[in-house]
């Protein structure tokens, strides 16, 4: 299982509310490709959203949030952490 | 106290062990500024990392980032956070 971080943009003003109804999209259907969505982090102001998530491949988390309706093409697989 | 994910460039080929040292330079100084670097994640292929802190302040994660070589412009202020 590999560990991934995606990042999306435009989400400029977006509220508490909207980013749980849209991060619940995604576990909705997660299982589908075996994929888990671990955190999701919005900077309103900026209108930027990071989701961690685990899973088996980058294209898996693509689907997901294709899907869920939040494509991003930018998808990092993160080989090193450090705490 | 606010959270920050900040996001460097041009990291590609970093090693685990070259993370490890960036990370403990801002570890070691970012008690001058209140700051506490959580985790750090590496993406070697794309050279990207993304880095969660908390902090007082976007410019005291720049500080930081900054003395221990290696500024970046990228700093996001994560005022929602869902899991």
């Amino acid at each position: 299982m590999a560990k991934f971080m995606d990042v999306h943009n435009g989400f400029v003003g977006v509220t508490a509310e909207q980013l749980r109804e849209a991060h619940d999209r995604d576990l909705a259907i997660e299982k589908d490709e075996g994929v888990h969505f671990e955190r999701a982090w919005l900077d309103p102001e900026a209108g930027k959203v990071f989701c961690l998530a685990t899973g088996p491949s980058k294209e898996a988390v693509m689907r997901i949030h294709e899907r869920a309706g939040h494509p991003t093409p930018e998808v990092y697989e993160l080989t090193v952490e450090v705490a």
